[in-house]
């Protein structure tokens, strides 16, 4: 009747760190570096199916995920609720997830006019050796459930209960940037500059003949506001009735946000973190005519019961990778439905496997209620056999086991490569340093900006 | 690598409605019926494995079953995502899902001095069509489970992402009771009455040496308050320094509930919903110095939101049948994990399918702070080849596919010809009904009652 079950014990987890090549895109931080560092995790069973993982390659990443690694061995990939825990045993006391001096917590309510810095990973909220971690298990998460799928059958839907719809939607990232990185380093790329409407009308052009997007979200917090209007308002021009959104990543004040907000009430679908910390979104959802989404305020499970209480955001942009991994981000999904939330979900720098793993996880909520975010089309490089495609702005969500991706080895190994000849610069993502390529006097400004 | 995958389609789905004996326990509604009904459920996939299932089997539940059993022919036991929206869909105009003479919602908050009466399922607290559904597809998402893991060899805890223990506390369920049914009707045992303090103390002293269950809760709601204190400090007396449950049904006013309270603050590990309502309880909870559980108050996502902005509860008792299956209990147990919020579970006269059930998942969820409610050791009679035995009040969560119990058709079958027999009087559970056996003028008293 059944099968003879599989050996899903770990026999082995493989360790790639990557530099991917990002383009010249321009943020309230700086302009994103010429290389990423990314993280590949390979999930060996005893059985002998090899499950795929990605997550954040940077180097206060990889001392904890080495300890995580080795402490997987001899667990099965479907012990996954023990996960956090491990995670907190092997790791809690590592140097790289407790030194003050990378990570630490910016302040995300409180004190109402609290100004805080944020560095490149502030784009993504509070800093704590809690979401570090998480980070980092999320990666072997994904990369076990990858295993359990390919050594059953199942894809990795199925493993999370099931899709609910066969292809999901995304929306096209676009960015203020620059044609080059300063003094060409990188990968050339043909996309040109961006920098006024028009350019971002382009851009925006380009993504939908391409990908078949139907909704844009525009990375704002670079020019003063008005500019980033006028940006907003030429792509409503060109895409008349279309859903926008505008993320300024925390810069604007109370005072703007509410102005930003209401200027561009007709057009926008959602106002995405307009300013930064609970209490100052809170104070701009009370009067804002358009939603709130965040990717900064609510990014752990502790800053929901406050932001949700005083209705600081509508929208909450789930991240497998911070949340803690695709059934965190399921959780999450039914905080959300409960408290009658909406959902989207963020994307930034990474690779085919974790938008593979999005993709699938977004395939199981019936609550997902925008177009997903997808920085993947900027990333020109990869670790898989064949790329995802979109089509009409949709990926399809397949029935192939596991996450329906095939390792590419050589590619693999040259990205690699690059990240063993790299002198440090590129190891740790640092948007402000990259800027100062540039602007020598730059440093990543505080908020509120403008 | 991978095994051939098995066939998980569901190929058949078997119902069976049984009438199970039941002790003459009493609560506010008046007392347990000779027999109660209850609902077993097989799927089995066209691989052959056949999973089990177990939920209420009240008349009303019938109807929406057939329907979803129907349903569910073709689909596979692991898409269990898209197990509510098919129950909303099928079973949605189901006469018996929406008959407002027997689904009606109770008012739990708003008027605060709304005097409800419950009834039978009342004690569930609000009836809702959406919670019958619930109820009714919980007993499926349990049969795909147990056919998903026996197909793979995984037990359900990995479907459910994998145990965090291995073995899961219960507490003794002690009971008000009559030492036989009036008439002499239903299956005689050996208990006696238990209707005073030494009475209640001598039935904890007997699960203690049976079962070496080491907490106690006290259904109560039967007696006026004086004598149900006075039963808690016997057992305090008797097993000093032991945890300690009262659970009235929300019989009380909250001055009665606050008075009780303090009376036994320095006894009770959680007072069980003394008053009816959220708005009773947040007052109670708000000046009451013990933590209020509850499986009235908050039985359903929806009443999470106000229940626990108010902190009207500090305890939920999770129901895998009226929450929704097994993922939706791990859902809840996100939710209360976010909010701070306490989590044990409830149970009601059921069998050792959804025994196993609930320690199938309760073993996987790392916040689940209190030994779990357990009515099994009151039912003599399961369908199972062998009960499910605790040890020290545990049970053993083990690694044997699926559920790990095996149904014996025998068993089945003659519970199953007591049901075809029944004239109706049992087929749907009515304890004010029982109640008028001995008392013919006897109806559910209005809450608060004291
Ligand atoms: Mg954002
Ligand atoms: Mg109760």
């Amino acid at each position: 009747m059944a099968a003879a079950p599989e050996d899903l014990t770990v026999a082995e987890v493989r360790l790639t760190p990557v530099l991917v090549a990002d383009p010249p895109l321009l943020n309230i931080q700086g302009v994103h570096q010429p290389y990423t560092p990314r993280l590949i995790i390979e999930v060996v069973t005893a059985g002998g199916a090899t499950g795929l993982g990605e997550t954040y390659g940077d180097t206060e990443y990889l001392g904890p995920a080495r300890l995580l690694a080795d402490a997987l061995v001899g667990r099965r990939v479907t012990d996954l609720n023990g996960l956090p825990a491990l995670a907190d045993r092997v790791c809690g006391d590592s140097p790289d997830a407790t030194d003050a001096g990378t990570v630490h917590a910016v302040a995300t309510s409180g004190t109402v006019d609290a100004v805080a810095t944020v560095d490149a990973a502030g784009l993504r909220g509070a800093r704590t050796a809690g979401k570090l971690r998480r980070s980092v298990l999320s990666g072997f998460e994904v990369a076990c459930l990858d295993a359990w799928g390919r050594a059953t059958g199942l894809p990795v839907h199925a493993l999370l209960g099931g899709r609910v719809r066969d292809r999901v939607e995304y929306s096209a990232y676009l960015f203020y940037r620059w044609a080059a990185h300063p003094g060409d380093r990188g990968e050339p790329d043909d996309w040109g500059a961006a920098l006024d409407p028009a350019g971002i009308v382009a851009q925006a052009r380009r993504f939908a003949d391409r990908h078949g997007f139907t909704s844009f979200k525009l990375k704002g917090g670079v020019f003063p506001p008005d500019r980033e209007i006028a940006a907003i308002r030429a792509l409503a021009a060109a895409f008349p009735g279309q859903p926008l959104r505008l993320d300024p990543n925390g810069a604007w004040t109370v005072e703007t946000s509410l102005r930003v907000a209401d200027e561009l009430r007709d057009v926008l679908e959602y106002l995405e973190d307009p300013a930064s910390g609970t209490d100052r979104m809170a104070r701009v959802a009370a009067r804002a005519p358009v939603p709130l989404a965040t990717n900064m305020c609510v990014t752990a499970f502790e800053e929901i019961p406050e932001a949700f209480a005083r209705g600081a955001v509508q929208v909450v942009l789930s991240d497998h990778h911070y949340w803690g991994g695709l059934r965190s981000t399921r959780e999450l999904a039914a905080l959300c439905r409960t408290f009658g939330v909406g959902l989207s979900m963020h994307s930034n720098t990474h690779l085919g496997i974790s938008l593979a793993a999005m993709t699938q996880v977004a395939a199981t909520v019936p609550n997902l209620d925008f177009a997903c975010d997808t920085h993947y089309p900027w990333q020109t490089e990869d670790v898989l056999t064949e790329r995802l495609t979109f089509r009409d702005g949709h990926l399809d969500v397949g029935d192939a086991p596991g996450l329906g991706v095939t390792l590419d080895r050589d590619r693999l190994a040259a990205l690699h490569r690059r990240w063993l000849a790299d002198d440090g610069t590129h190891r740790s993502r640092d948007d402000a340093a990259a800027m100062r390529r540039a602007d020598p006097g730059w440093t990543a400004p505080a908020v509120p900006r403008w």
